[in-house]
């Protein structure tokens, strides 16, 4: 599906002009689900997750069975300042790994049968450090949505929308803070692993990009141009492809949520067909999970990125939807109701 | 791997005496994990859990090519007294499900590739009423035993063990009340859906059934053996086989680990090859954990029982040991270490 997507104008349209779930297949889903064999919600979320996606498919009975892992990859200016554990070069190392077959998404991209795409967005022309002014202009981050937009097979029943960016948490509290409010250190942590020192300069870097670009705090696409990266940028342009294609989404940890939460601050509901995969073990991806209002299927404590919470969860909601489509019902299992 | 468990002190002798985990395996595939392409720790529990399965297959870098599930079903003499929302009759009924495809277990054990096998165990002689007896005999009750032993596959490199049988968190209750004392109430819960009223009837029966067996309170073998099941017997026999054969063992609902707990009660360290699939609805099955010492990979309100909580936990193990074990080396993908 393209979209043209030149304007911040036409960009803001899209995500307000999102279609809306399916009540009729919802409702048929629901009431498939009340029939099957089993105590009415033994199931427990499986069964919130099952309606859910036969929602946006239009499906009653609904089966995952072409999921997809786009990961999109960025560089930071924004790492000069010494705000990650890993230097910039790793990113572009990464994206090797990525394509040899050897990153933990990898694993879980063969292990659930799901189709792995990874674009490398311009690493070696990093965005713009954020402290100074807009991480992106205009061309720049809608050419790095559209790649997120483009990037979604229109063949996909699911998707996942992965990262890989040194300095990328750094960009994402940044946002969640100008978007949600509070103070830098409420939204900023360890990323992959930094020490106390290194947490205090980003805390500083947080707080201070967000003032920087205080005037457009309360235009949240503007929000993700200024203090995001290409990859945050190609998330939002996925997640908003597969809203339009009705492709359900799982989202990963905080970068993806956080990137993922400019949409849904632009116009609520914009995240209805996502589900949080996981809560990672960032300091602030519940409290970015709480402002989006979404419970996670999966708290395993993982913070690698990468969609790789997302990865994991994508078993989660094919065991939800097996259970739903495949499952016998009382009456065709001659089964006692009670 | 046959054994002959003729008598309660053979039982006994065979729960002290399960084989250890292999160090030398665990340690090895902590080495590995310190080297592979991701931060120190980011993948979370699922670093922890594939160290588990490595030190239980003696592989450090193992991965699950055979899980197994295996369902044992069980009638109660308990349901008599009216402690559950549905009749007796729908065991059987299930236990036709199972083999005809139709339940839930039967679709996540196709979506993540593990063996089923169903047991029916003496559906038409339901256990003796626990508060007038004991539930069973020795010879009935290692009888039933022994068919959890003998249903493991050896070839299998996981295993599940669920169960079926109206009534059975009736027995579940009642045996954690025995061992872990607090009061019947704290143990006693809805199980597929009760009533208030039911649920009170419930709890009186669980409390009478442990003052009537006070006197074996200590004797966790003989807990099982006198409040428990024979689909409970055969759980504890299959997840004692397990460990004979280094089999790893995910655990299921409250009534899995209740019967599970009678081991580790009867043995410190009995359960070391197994970890919690999933924190069930039923109100005590967290307490249940707790005491077990164990922290669920899922927590997604299930209460259906049939081992679907751990089948689904399947897919996370599944999903640690494929990036545990096909992951690169930092030093194999030329990565920068930081």
């Amino acid at each position: 599906m393209t979209a043209k997507i030149r304007t911040m104008s036409e960009l803001a349209t899209l995500v307000k002009n999102g279609p809306l779930p399916d009540t009729v297949a919802r409702d048929a889903a629901c009431a498939r689900d009340a029939v099957l064999t089993k105590p009415p919600g033994a199931l427990g979320r499986l069964e919130e997750v099952a309606a859910w996606y036969c929602s946006w498919r239009g499906d009653a009975r609904a089966r995952v069975t072409a999921p997809q892992i786009v990961v999109f990859a960025g560089n930071h200016g924004i790492t000069a300042q010494g705000v990650s554990a890993f230097p910039a070069e790793v990113t572009a190392q990464m994206v090797a790994n990525f394509h040899a077959g050897g990153a933990a998404v990898n694993q879980l991209a063969r292990q659930f049968g799901a189709r792995l795409d990874v674009h490398a967005l311009d690493l070696d022309r990093p965005t713009a450090d954020f402290t100074q002014g807009p991480a992106m202009g205009d061309t720049d981050f809608l050419a790095a949505l559209r790649t997120g937009w483009d990037a979604v097979d229109p063949g996909a029943d699911l998707l996942v929308a992965g990262e890989m960016g040194i300095g990328n948490t750094t960009s994402a509290s940044a946002i969640a803070h100008a978007l949600f409010g509070a103070q830098a250190v409420d939204w900023t942590g360890k990323g992959t692993g930094i020490g106390a020192e290194a947490l205090a300069i980003k805390t500083r870097v947080v707080a201070s990009g967000v003032r920087r670009h205080e005037a457009i705090r309360r235009a949240p696409l503007e929000v993700l141009r200024c203090l995001g990266g290409r990859e945050l940028a190609a998330m939002a342009g996925a997640i908003l492809s597969a809203r339009h294609q009705r492709i359900p989404v799982i989202l990963d940890g905080f970068i993806c949520c956080a990137a993922a939460a400019c949409l849904a601050a632009e116009a609520p509901g914009a995240l209805d067909h996502c589900i949080a995969g996981h809560v990672s073990a960032e300091v602030a991806h519940p409290r970015l999970l709480h402002q989006l209002g979404m419970e996670p299927l999966l708290s395993l404590e993982m913070r690698l990125g990468e969609g790789s919470g997302a990865a994991l969860a994508i078993a989660i909601v094919q065991g939800a939807l097996a259970c739903h489509s495949g499952m016998a019902t009382f009456e065709e299992a001659g089964i006692a109701t009670g």
